[in-house]
């Protein structure tokens, strides 16, 4: 990589402003390495383990739905949300401050509590990623619930409380800052193509896999290294559209990422997000807007320079992180 | 604070959105706590140690000017750039690519590896936001340089990788995103009332110290918990307008909130940014903006769900957290 020059790059997706400074690999440092996903294994029972059903905010579903003490996944409320159902919406006056109305649920993705996502089958993964569909679909029926964010924490330093294998659905009242900013890049770039920026991304040198429905890539403008994405080869605004052959599907490409990534990276801690759209859209945002999986392994945190600006500085230019993706071998 | 229900804020500066969750505060936590600042003081001696000078990159000034092996302040070249003065500015033909033109440097604010900013005196810490000024001002003469990022990384949860007290300087080709959404946030309120939204922030509750020239404060939508902005009293949209008064006026109040931070937050990580405007301006724009220095403490990290929605959950309310600075008692 050495002899690239530094390049400035913003995507036609999410309008993320990104300095690829391969020179930047280099920095020495005189702190120590940083956390691994897994620091502290001791603890081998949670709230969030079968059995301990009882320790856990009141459950919404699981999975099979029949299931006594044999559940494989559980839908529950978040003891500490950061929204509450029970709130009126209620903005002040003057708009800045709304009361915090939402829903705030955990999914536990397995009863066990040292399997993780990565250990579990495509058609297993295919059952959370179902969940998380029915979820959304539950909240969409909720008038106020604007957007809902499905994100994953594995690992402390990707922002984990808990280490047992879950993830996180909150029901906003707003369409937030992220969201709002990606449409309005994508209907730029509809207003000027008459296309979809994320079906028109080129992908060539950027490819990692591709499975029947999916491919996954490292962006364009990825602002972290080894960012990855899993995108619909088909235009699909909403991700709770999916149906249980594309779940299998999709199930299987993620948890081949995961594993590439864990192999590769040795482990790191991680988030995932789902970008999906608005739920209440028109039709011409329908045209538009593209789900997609962003995969953010923490690789090296970021610092003043990314909090002030908002742009990103990655060492690892997307092209060089797809190629060694591409060529990781599993076992 | 129990018993206070969750708010979503905005503000009228940033356009941020935060979540002010209380609830959030008592979550458990079966992962280990977050690095302190200092994890290891074994090495005395870096490259930025006094007599060290020539394992750096090339000095651009030094402080006092004419010193010789007793300087106070040197201003380097970074050594690893994220961004290089030798290339042209060359946007590709789709505008999606800038080569990465730019400056990178590094303001080493002491001689001495142990000696943290906040040991400085106030006149001492008005030396280095001098240093600050004067190289932003050889910058601005720069016709390619939009933006100047001033901030500084302390302890390696914040992102630092050397440990001897720095900090750094960044020098854009571009106005980068947090700036041009603030100016436009700036802008609608300035449309609207006729007012620059800084000068006409409501302190009351949210007041910390004061000095004559400047302002402590919590951000009504702080995203952080402690987060901390100084704010000059008088309309003022550029950091570099800064005098010799004003810097040790600056230098004093500064110091002190480092002093508190470090005493009621257990010496903890952080980050500092100078939010100042864009170089080139037209005379409307410098009706509306307003310069202010941003303390982010690094207390809790992000998870997934900040960086898919660009929302924060701040468990702490901002009045709540300037009672608590405004109480602190230096020994
Ligand atoms: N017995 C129980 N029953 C039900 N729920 C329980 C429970 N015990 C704990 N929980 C909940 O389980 C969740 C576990 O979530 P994670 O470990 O992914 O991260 P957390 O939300 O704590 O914070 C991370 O993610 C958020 C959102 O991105 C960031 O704001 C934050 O800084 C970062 O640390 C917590 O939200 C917690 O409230
Ligand atoms: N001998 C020498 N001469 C001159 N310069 C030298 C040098 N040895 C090291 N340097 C430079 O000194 C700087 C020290 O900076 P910091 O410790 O504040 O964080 P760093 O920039 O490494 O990264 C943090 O800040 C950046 C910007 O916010 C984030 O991108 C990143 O993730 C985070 O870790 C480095 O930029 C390094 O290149």
């Amino acid at each position: 990589m050495a002899g690239r020059d530094t390049e400035i790059r913003k995507d036609t997706v999410t309008n993320r402003c990104v300095v690829f400074s391969p020179a930047r690999a280099r920095r020495p440092s005189d702190f120590k390495s940083k956390d691994s996903a897994n620091p502290n294994h001791t603890q081998s029972e949670c709230p969030f383990c079968i059995g301990h059903e009882h320790e856990c905010a009141p459950e919404i579903f699981r999975f099979p739905p029949d299931s006594t003490v044999d559940w494989k996944i559980r839908v529950i409320q978040n003891l500490y949300p950061a929204l509450s159902r029970d709130l009126q919406l209620n903005p002040s006056s003057d708009g800045m401050v709304l009361t915090g109305f939402g829903f705030h649920d955990v999914v536990i993705e397995s009863p066990v509590h040292a399997v993780h996502l990565s250990d579990l089958s495509p058609s297993e993964v295919a059952e959370v990623l179902l969940a998380y569909k029915k979820r959304i679909h539950q909240l969409s029926f909720h008038q106020s619930v604007k957007y809902v964010q499905v994100f994953k924490n594995h690992g402390a330093s990707a922002g984990a409380s808990m280490s047992h294998s879950h993830s996180q659905i909150i029901a906003l009242p707003i369409v937030p800052p992220t969201v709002s900013s990606r449409l309005d890049c994508m209907k730029g770039y509809f207003e000027q193509t008459g296309k979809c920026s994320v079906c028109e991304m080129p992908v060539k040198d950027l490819l990692i896999d591709e499975s029947t429905h999916y491919i996954s890539i490292i962006p364009f403008a990825a602002a972290f290294p080894f960012e990855i994405w899993i995108v619909p080869r088909d235009h699909s605004p909403h991700f709770h559209e999916i149906d249980s052959e594309k779940a299998v599907d999709l199930g299987g490409l993620l948890k081949l990422m995961l594993q590439k990534m864990s192999l590769q990276l040795n482990n790191p801690p991680f988030n995932f997000m789902i970008h999906t759209s608005p739920l209440q859209v028109t039709d011409s945002l329908l045209s538009y807007t593209h789900w997609f999986l962003q995969i953010v392994p923490q690789l090296t945190g970021i610092g003043g320079f990314e909090l002030g600006t908002g742009c990103y500085i990655n060492p690892v230019f997307p092209d060089d992180a797809a190629k060694v993706l591409r060529e990781v071998n599993l076992p």
